[in-house]
C-alpha cells in the first residue's frame, strides 16, 4: 500500500491535527514497541509517560493530553479514533491469494467476483460465496452454504451444509458452524437421535473466535443477529438466538432454544441453561449459571450460580464470608440466654 | 430415494394411520417451517394451535390429540415415533462419495465394502476401516486405527495413532480422540513428560460432539460404552471410563482415571475431578464440580460446588439466599439481651 | 530401534539393578497391561499386588519394595524413573517422513535440516523452522513464523502469522495459535475490531493441549515461558503471559493482560478475570473464578468464586453447609428471647 500520512489519517478521521502533517504511518502499535512509523494512542493521563518514551512520531490523543515532539491527531475518543485508523491503515493480510489450485470446488458452488480460497479448501454442491470473500486453507463449506460479501474464513473453519452467512463475517480458525444438536429420545434403554434438520443463520458483520461450536436448529432455526461477537471456544446449541450486538466472552455455553437479546454482555465461562431468556441490554457475570427457563430482564446486571441480580449477590456474599462470625454471635447469645 | 407415503411410514412404525395413505413424505421439519410434504409431530395441547397453521398434511401424534384435516399417525410416543421416522425418511447426507483421489491412504490400510474418502483425509499405515464406514475431507486417522462398520467422521476429526472404535460412532467436526494426556512428574525445576502410551476404546452407537477431546490412557485405556453421547467441547482425561447410554452436555470435563457409570447424566460445564466414581444413575447439574476422589453413589442427583445432593443444596442455598434476614434477626436478639 | 536391555536402562538411569541385565525392554505399560518385554513401575505397596500378577520381567521401583522374580532397577523416585526411562526406550512415533509431496511450502519458507512435513500442510511466506522439527498434516504455518529445533506439531495445527515458538514445543491437533483477541471499541451501536496487531511467543518446552486456543497480543505480546504446560481446551486471551514451569489444566479461560508467575497451579476450568496476577507458586483450585485486577499473593491456594484463600474458604464454606442448623439455632433463641 502507497504510504500514508498523519495529514491523510486525520483527513480520514475527521479530526484535528497538530505538528507535521508529513509523518509517514505504516501500522499500528503501543507505545513500548512502536518504531517511528507506528501510529500510537493514548487516552489516560496515566499512559503519557509510556508515550514520551515511545518511538512513535504520531499519536492519537484527546484534546487535554497534548504534548510536545509527536504529531497529534485529536479525537473525542482516542481508543475509536484509533481502532478505525488501524482498519484504515493495516487492513487485515489476505487469507489466500487466488483460487488455489489444489482446492476442490463442486462445479455447482459459485464463487462470485474476487472470491479467494487457500489450498486444500473443500467447498461443496451448490455453495454460493458473494464478492471479496476469503476461505482460508482446509475451510470446509458444505453443500447448500450461502456465504455474503467479504467474510472471511480463517483456515480450518467447517461449514456444516445449509449455513446461511451475512456479509463482513469473520471466522476464526477451528470453528464448527451448523453441526448436529445434541438431542435423543430414549426409549427402554435406547437413545434414539432426534432429527437435527433444521439450520443456522448469521447475519452480517458478525465475529466467531476460534474452536468455537454453533449447532444448527434440530427443526428450526439457530441465529445470530448483526454484529454479535463471540469469543474463543463458545458454544451455542440448537435453536440458540442471540441478538444484534450481543457480546460472548470466551468459553461460555447457552443451551437449546434459549433466547438472549440485543446488546447483552455475557462474561466468559458463563452457562446458560435451555429455554432462558435475557432480555436486552443484560449482563451476565463471568462464571455465572443461569438455570432453565429464567427469564432476566431488561437491563439487569446478575453475577452467580444460580445467576441473581448483582447488588443481591454482594449482599448475600458479604454476609456469605462472614459466616463464622455470625455463628460465633449465635454461640455467644446462646450462652447468655437461661435455657442453654 | 423413492417418495414414501404416510402410510409406508404408519406401516414401518407400526402404528394406525387416520387420513390419507397416500399423502407423499419427503423431510421432516417443525410445524411452522414444514411444507406439504414434511412430516411434524405434536405431543400436546399446548402445541395444537401451531399444527392448524401448518402447511404440514402429515403428522405424528397421539389418540387424545386427534385433529381433523391432517393425515395422523398415531403414536403413544409421538416425539420418539418422530425421531424414528425422520432416520428412516431422511437418513443423513452421505459425508463422501466414493474414495476420493486426493486422499492419502497408506498401502498397509484396509477400507472394507464401501467405505467413503472424502477429500484431503490422511489414513496411515495398518489402519482398518469397516464397511461402510465415511471418513470426512481432512480427517486424520492416525496408524493401527481400527474403526468398526457404518461410523460417520465428519470433516476434520482427528484420531491419534491406535485407537479402537466400534460400529455406528458418530464424529463431528474437529474432535480430537486419543491425544496425549496431561501428565508430569516434576524434579527440580524440570517436568518429565509421564508416558501417555494407552489407547481409547470406543464401543458402538457412540456419539461425540464437535471439538471435543478425548485422550488416550497414560498406561491403561481410556473407555467410552455403548450409545455414550458425548456433546460439544467436552473433554475427557486419560483412564476415564464412562458407562453405557450415559449422556454428557456440552463443556463439560472429566479429569483422570474417573469412572463414570451407567445411564449417568452430565449437565453442561460439569467439572469432575480426578479418581471420583459416579455410579449408574446418577446426575450432575450443569456446572456442578465433583471434587477429586468423590464418590456420588448410584442414582443420586447432585448439584453445585462442591456437589451434594441436590436437596441439601436447595436448603443450603435457600438460607443463604436469607443471609441478611438471618443476619438482622441476630442483631435484634443482640439488641434484647442484657450483655449486649 | 535395536532391543535394549535392563542392563542398558540401569546404565541410562544411574540406577542399581537386582536380576538379570539381560532382559530385553520394548516399551512401557501398566503392571495389568504389561508383556514379558514391557518395562512397569510400583512406587508404593498398595500396588505390589499388581506387581506379583504381571507379566513384566522388569520394574523400576524403591529399595523397600524389593520383590523375588522380577528384575528390579532401584530408583529414589520410581515415577520419575519410569517416567526418563519411557522417553528413552519408546520415543514418540516421528509425526511425519520427509518432506510430503501434497504439503504447499512457500518459496520463501526455510526448513532446516531433518524437518518432517506431513501430508497437506501449508507453510506461508517467510516462515523458519528449526532442525528436526515435525510439522503433521493439515497444519497451517501463517506467514513469517518462526519455529525452533525439535519442535512437534502434530495434525491440524493453525499458527497465525508471525508466531514465535522456541525448540522442543509439543501442540496437540487442533490448537489455535495466534489468532484475534477478543477487543471492540464500541460507538453509537457499532462494535469496532481493535486491532489486534500484537504476536504470540512460545518459550522451549511448552506442551500445549488439543483444541487450546490462544490469541496474540492486541498491541502487545502474549507470552508462554519455559516450560509451560496447558491442558486441552484451554484458552489465553490476548496479551496474557504465563511464567516458567506453570501448569494448567483442560478448559481453564484467562482473560486479557493477565499475568501468571512462575510455578503456578491451575486446575481445570478456573476463569481467570483480565488483568489479574497470580504470583509465583500459586495454587488456584479446580473451578476457581478469579474476578477482575485481583492479585494473588506468592505461594497462596485459593478456590471457589470469587477465589479465596483455601482455608478461609473451607471455614465458610463449612458454616455454609451447617446454615439449615444455624438458622434453626436463632429460631430458638427468637423463642426464649421475651420480646418475641
Amino acid at each position: 500500500m502507497a504510504n500514508r500520512t498523519a495529514g491523510d489519517l486525520a483527513d480520514f478521521l475527521g479530526c484535528p491535527l497538530q505538528g507535521d502533517r508529513a509523518v509517514t504511518l505504516k501500522g499500528v502499535a503501543s507505545p513500548e514497541a512502536a518504531q517511528a512509523d507506528d501510529l500510537v494512542y493514548v487516552d489516560s493521563r496515566r499512559h503519557l509517560e509510556r508515550l514520551v518514551r515511545s518511538n512513535a512520531r504520531c499519536v492519537i490523543t484527546s484534546s487535554d493530553l497534548a504534548m510536545s515532539g509527536k504529531t497529534m491527531i485529536v479525537a473525542a475518543q482516542p481508543k475509536l479514533a484509533f481502532a478505525r485508523a488501524a482498519a484504515w491503515l493495516a487492513p487485515p493480510f489476505p487469507i489466500a491469494s487466488g483460487v488455489h489450485p489444489t482446492a476442490v470446488i463442486a462445479e455447482s458452488a459459485h464463487l462470485d467476483r474476487g472470491t479467494l480460497v487457500g489450498p486444500f479448501a473443500v467447498i461443496e454442491e451448490e455453495v454460493e460465496i458473494g464478492e471479496e470473500t476469503q476461505i482460508g486453507a482446509f475451510c470446509f463449506v458444505g453443500r447448500g452454504t450461502r456465504l455474503g460479501r467479504a467474510c472471511r474464513l480463517y483456515p480450518r473453519v467447517t461449514l456444516y451444509a445449509g449455513v446461511r452467512m451475512g456479509s463482513n463475517v469473520i471466522v476464526h480458525s477451528g470453528a464448527v458452524l451448523g453441526c448436529d444438536g445434541f438431542g435423543y429420545v430414549t426409549d427402554q434403554g435406547k437413545h434414539w437421535k432426534f432429527p437435527q434438520a433444521g439450520t443456522l443463520e448469521i447475519a452480517d458483520d458478525v465475529e466467531i473466535g476460534a474452536n468455537a461450536t454453533i449447532a444448527r436448529g434440530s427443526l428450526g432455526i439457530t441465529r445470530l443477529a448483526t454484529q454479535v461477537k463471540l469469543d474463543n471456544l463458545v458454544h451455542l446449541a440448537h435453536n440458540v438466538q442471540v441478538g444484534e450486538r450481543t457480546l460472548v466472552a470466551a468459553q461460555t455455553g447457552i443451551a437449546g432454544s434459549s433466547l438472549i437479546g440485543s446488546d447483552v454482555i455475557i462474561g466468559g465461562q458463563v452457562g446458560i441453561a435451555d429455554h432462558c431468556q435475557l432480555e436486552a441490554g443484560c449482563i451476565a457475570g463471568a462464571q455465572a449459571g443461569i438455570p432453565s427457563g429464567k427469564i432476566i430482564r431488561r437491563g439487569q446486571t446478575v453475577w452467580g450460580t444460580p445467576a441473581r441480580p448483582v447488588q443481591r449477590f454482594k449482599e448475600q456474599y458479604g454476609w456469605f464470608t462472614r459466616l463464622p462470625g455470625l455463628a460465633e454471635r449465635v454461640r455467644k447469645l446462646e450462652e447468655q440466654t437461661p435455657e442453654h
